[in-house]
């Protein structure tokens, strides 16, 4: 660059000072624009990517008055929008930096501490790394640990989120079947034990989506022995654990290993959604920093402001009483489900009974097509769901005759209502 | 998975119920540990990154009493955080979606064409894209259009956050050097011509990030005319372009041309950071719809509270006499900082005087290391500024005797205090 030195007493703005312009003479259409070829070469990796289904779904719903059940929506009605107004108002006003970058919340890590406690897992504020969100916990994780063309072992049937972050890895898929008693462990043990070595395994061991099932202890202290045998890591998808019924959900994998599993926790089902805010617990160490470093490319900081606020919400000591209420509310819910689906719903469909978590899973009939049957339940019927083809590993067609209902989002009598609705459709189609 | 059919009646919570479990025979030291290789094998990719240095940076500035004109924060007193709060607080209390999941806000797209009308870009709000702040549109484009091992056209002296978002590329880096007009188009047209190819360019053509310059307008339209010429996508970083001093900036790359320009926004220095909320504007077309898939596998969505918050500010009409009020405080500061340089700095340290942005970059005498220099600076005098070497792409050492000076977040006391510091520290190198 030419600059002027200290010595040389130049006016100021003279370096790198843009003469001006009307804007008028901007945007010239009598410019010749070469024809052919006139948009933008994409990169390989994003010229077959579609708009993940659940959002499509997010946006046929957002036009209609429909009765979805399509989306794991939290139920609005639940959220402390009062005391986080109160929270805002407060922060904004009294502290000078509540809209300036900053570092992560150490208040609300301490916090999270203590809530990982209550799901059985001892850890420290270290090791918890804070997201915009889950979603970019599982976007991170694979950054972390899988080079292109890496094995990633998962059930055959998973939340589709995981698998849009993997995409871009172009990694090998392993798949296991699921079982009630979650992944099936003989398969991943035949696996690693024929020398699979996957960079990552990818499990949700409470209320599994889409699948509504939960791991036993059992199973969870078998696959942690796996994780340690195989040196495979683990990352344990916890969205759901907070919200269980009838009785507490077993401690995740975290609480029995803290060197090979990673826990992705949430706060959009349990707090907010909007706020974008989830966090993993990692091992200590240069872990945490690489994450920094890979999400600094990403986002640069996380909204530190959404993070003051939980913070904040969680130190009031309102949590307890606000998670008993969702827990009572989303499991009158689930059983209202459960109940109209027995009710309304004709021999030759199964369902799964999820003790934790938003989502029942349905299997109709192997010639029903859910793809299809949904685009008729929205038409005739006024009724989403999500068809089973969406959570398919690798674009596989076992699930096109299964489909997810999120009883989360939807009151008990809309529920009803929407399950009779659906029923009817389905008689039809036997 | 095994599931329940319809007529058989079975309890609620049979499928996938684990057993409940005490707590504490969860992680059993016990348990057999195999020794050796303990840790998590990391992507290749990974394992070299280490944190960005402006990301250290503000660690080292987060925990003493500096002088800190090392990162590119606004100033705090600024912030119209009243505003916010009351837009927050009826927001929270009113609308029972505010904490939901949502699709991008239509309203802040729809004030974000109106912006940039005032920038003498004309767009629709159908090429308005969201992010979760300006990082992460620079995040979003090279995933876009740039295949791994790829070329991106660059200046060799650029904001490190482009650098960081493009190093799990592994690309060829081309690059030109930067005069006081903007990037050396010469240089340009020579690789284009040449045959290089790049999938995209970088610029930022108002307040250049770290060098503080801006493009002419004749660079302006050469610029646009190789990019039309050579089918050559240019990344338009504009996080400066509207606080600029004593005139308007001229129109951006993209009043030019909305076919091969793809312009990125920002709130976070007009407005606040901590919202998280920047924005892209692409040409009409699946563009949108690619980048939405990408994003989704980022961070699902963007705090549409954010979105919202903003969307609401600038409805109000509070956003003109706000950006009046950075401008006369943001060029007060600059024009301290610049009588302070001139004042204090000794002969044989050189300075650009920008008319837009944050920023004064400062050439040293070659013999002077401005990494060792900052340890100095902090150790001795309390002051702190960002050495060139974190800018200059691909680990050159050519700015290793630069350093960029941030005058946006503090007084005007600071910074006649901080440049009194910062010469005595420079005038015992010399």
């Amino acid at each position: 660059m030419n600059m002027a030195t200290a010595t040389e007493i130049r006016p100021l703005n003279e370096i790198g000072e843009p003469p001006t312009a009307s804007i008028g003479r901007f945007y010239d259409p009598e410019v010749e624009i070469p024809t052919g070829l006139e948009t933008l070469r994409l990169a390989r990796a994003v010229q077959e990517i579609e708009q993940p289904t659940l959002r499509k779904l997010h946006g046929i719903a957002a036009g209609r008055k429909l009765l979805s059940f399509a989306v794991g929506m939290p139920a609005h009605s639940l959220f402390p929008a009062g005391a986080l107004a109160q929270i805002a108002n407060e922060r904004l006003l009294n502290d000078a930096l509540a809209l300036q970058y900053g570092l992560p919340s150490a208040l609300l890590k301490e916090r999270i501490v203590e809530l990982m406690a209550r799901r059985g897992v001892r850890c420290r504020s270290e090791q918890i790394f804070l997201t915009t969100g889950a979603q970019q916990g599982l976007n991170l994780i694979p950054h972390l640990l899988l080079d292109p063309g890496g094995q990633v072992l998962t059930e055959e049937t998973i939340y589709e989120g995981f698998q849009t972050a993997l995409r871009r890895f172009g990694p090998e898929l392993l798949t296991v079947s699921t079982r009630a008693s979650g992944p099936d462990l003989d398969e991943v043990e035949a696996l690693l034990a024929a020398g699979a070595r996957p960079a990552l395994m990818y499990v949700i061991p409470d209320g599994h989506n889409p699948l509504g099932s939960s791991m036993t202890v059992e199973n969870r202290e078998r696959l942690v022995q796996l994780a340690r045998r195989f040196r495979m890591p683990i990352l344990e998808d916890d969205a759901y654990g907070f919200l269980s019924y009838g009785r507490e959900a077993p401690p995740p994998l975290s609480a029995l290993d803290d060197r090979w599993v990673l826990y992705l926790g949430s706060f959009s089902k349990i707090l907010a959604p909007s706020l974008r805010v989830g966090w993993l617990v990692v091992p200590e160490g240069e872990i945490a920093v690489k994450l920094s470093a890979l999400k600094h490319s990403s986002d640069l900081d996380s909204s530190t402001f959404s993070q003051h606020l939980i913070g904040k919400y969680l130190d009031s000591g309102a949590f307890p009483p606000h998670l008993f209420e969702l827990r009572r509310e989303y499991q009158r819910r689930r059983d209202t489900m459960l109940r109209a689906l027995e009710q309304h719903f004709p021999e030759g469909v199964r369902w799964s009974r999820p003790n934790c978590g938003f989502y029942i899973w349905l299997e109709l009939p192997r010639h029903i097509d859910t793809a299809e049957l949904l685009r008729l339940a929205v038409a005739t019927e006024g009724v989403s769901f999500s068809p089973g083809r969406a959570f398919a590993v690798g674009g596989n067609r076992h699930a096109d005759h299964c489909l997810r209902l999120s009883f989360s989002p939807c009151s008990c009598e809309d529920i009803e209502e929407g399950m009779i609705r659906l029923s009817r459709l389905v008689q039809r189609y036997l």
